[in-house]
């Protein structure tokens, strides 16, 4: 199982407490409720905070991976039900987190957010598509459409922009520009089809759209927003290109942060801006196809463990978040 | 020859005067310049604002109309030369406007800014689609890609929103919801294809977009804002469906307005917003595709219409735009 990006949804999430974390993982079925048909006794599954209910109308479109049977909350029960099912040893409540609470031997998830996958995928790796990898590739490959040939500018490499640079890597990009303060992530990048790299404290008193715009003679086809940050997704928006620039949204700011563009701008520069939660991906249908490509050896997903520890040692994997040296950190359950 | 809605550009070009003013039009080439093939003396053509040079990067893909090598610009020339080819009888300089200049019984247009028609169209029905009608239609047909079945909301029934609702009912869109603060604009809606309309000055203390998502049972899937109004465009993105809707800004707003939006309902809504020049439309390829469907009866023109002048009372048409009574008013210079 996996430790990662859970600070925004702590802090924004009622801190209620005591609560079993964790978001990311892969385990196998222990058992399953009554009219559960969908997975038995021993399949492998990745559970995943986004439901994938498969009869509300987003659900069976397409175009949405929002099902509106189950809409994303936050919340600190289960789901549906007000319970967490997670009681300690004295009977007290342990809340539940973003449906999923897998730092823990045994966890209790609905169907909706649950998808078998193929069991001979290594448990270390499929862990991953749980959500930050997913993400990332998702806003490449089915929020943004990137095309063969096209180039894309990603603000932010961490985990979900290098998972980025990786789903447009996988679409046939040409030229994948990574923007970031920290010179390393260059390196780090060009495991994941990183060819360029803007650091944007060393650009002098150009912004970071104008040099973008200057090395790409015109702006970005795709521009990924993976900070947080709304002035960057101004900078992100002022990258892409005349015409056809598309500026994806996957960075979470602050509770109302506002993101300002000009309306001039929006009405000839002939632009559109979106946002994407899980990468647009719809979890039954596109994490099995994502499962396969890892295996088939086009999707890169080693690259993104830098560590791995035991469940005892789990709290290191926190201090490795918290220092800024981990991707990821696999935890493992029983190895 | 005909009239229309020129208070914007007139107020935000340089207010040189004399000018000849008139952007939309039809007419038959008198003479042609050196290097000019594609027309030919005696050719049916539509002179447009926006060039379409067919050999730039934005000209040469399908996905941009803007243009790179004649770029939008606010001028009183004719176009890339400091010249309108204009003078009074004096000798003094006539400026341009809008690279058209058509409330003239001559006016000099460079060839990316004009398109060869079949010359049977009417002639008061083809310089309908020198501007506003192509837009509203293109932004449904182009820019939105409003697909069959799908429901709509129209911000602003003028020339444009109306325009908007045809290309709408040409693409097969089950519902059309106008949304006026007059309410005339239903009766004149229907012949277009609106099948709702909200009356933002009756529904109390409702927002329009409350009432649409209830009429939608969640959003409409395409929004178009054709009014210039920032708020509006808050309340067309408010209106649209989560998980895919579709907001695209039509309306000119004062320069310097903001459009703003919520970071988190940009990252957690997955719905888009994209702005639209001329609709989206390619002016040599598209605008042929308009007229045949004109000729095929597929489009609708002749309601767009709702006077016609002689060219000596072109003062009468500048009465009637401001009192607010035509849509189209046609100007004719030699009948
Ligand atoms: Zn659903
Ligand atoms: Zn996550
Ligand atoms: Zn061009
Ligand atoms: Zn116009």
């Amino acid at each position: 199982m996996l430790i990662n990006h859970s600070s925004f949804f702590l802090k924004h999430q009622p801190a209620i407490f005591p609560r079993i974390l964790g978001h990311e993982a892969m385990g196998i079925v222990e058992s399953v409720g009554e009219c559960v048909h969908e997975v038995v006794e021993g399949d492998t599954v990745i559970p995943i905070f986004l439901p994938d209910c498969g009869e509300c109308p987003d659900c069976l479109s397409n175009k949405s991976n929002l099902c509106s049977k189950y809409p994303f909350n936050v919340t600190s029960w289960l789901g549906r039900e007000e319970t967490s099912r997670f009681t300690d040893v004295n009977g007290e409540t342990l809340y539940h987190f973003l449906y999923v609470s897998s730092f823990s031997e045994y966890t209790v998830v609905e169907i909706a957010r649950v998808i078998k996958i193929d069991p001979a995928t290594p448990a270390n790796r499929a862990c991953l598509l749980s959500c930050g990898v997913s993400t990332g590739v998702g806003a490449a490959w089915k929020t943004a459409k990137v095309e063969s040939g096209s180039s894309v500018a990603i603000f932010g490499l961490g985990a979900i922009g290098l998972a980025v640079a990786e789903g447009a890597r996988l679409c046939g990009a040409k030229r994948i520009i990574g923007v970031d303060v920290n010179q390393d992530k260059y390196e780090i990048g060009k495991k994941f089809g990183v060819t360029d790299f803007v650091n944007s404290r060393n650009i002098g008193d150009k912004t970071v759209s104008q040099v973008i715009i200057e090395m790409t003679n015109g702006g970005a086809d795709y521009c990924f927003e993976c900070v947080g940050l709304s002035s960057l997704v101004h900078e992100a928006y002022a990258s892409s290109r005349k015409g056809w620039g598309k500026t994806v949204v996957l960075g979470v700011d602050q509770p109302g942060a506002m993101l300002t563009f000009s309306s001039f701008d929006v009405l000839l520069g002939g632009k559109s801006i979106t946002g994407s939660l899980f990468g647009g991906l719809k979890p039954k249908s596109d994490i099995p196809i994502l499962i396969k490509r890892y295996m088939d050896k086009e999707l890169q997903l080693d690259e993104f463990v830098t560590h791995e520890v035991d469940f005892e040692d789990i709290n290191n994997a926190f201090d490795l978040l918290l220092e800024g040296k981990s991707l990821r950190c696999v935890i493992w359950m029983n190895k």
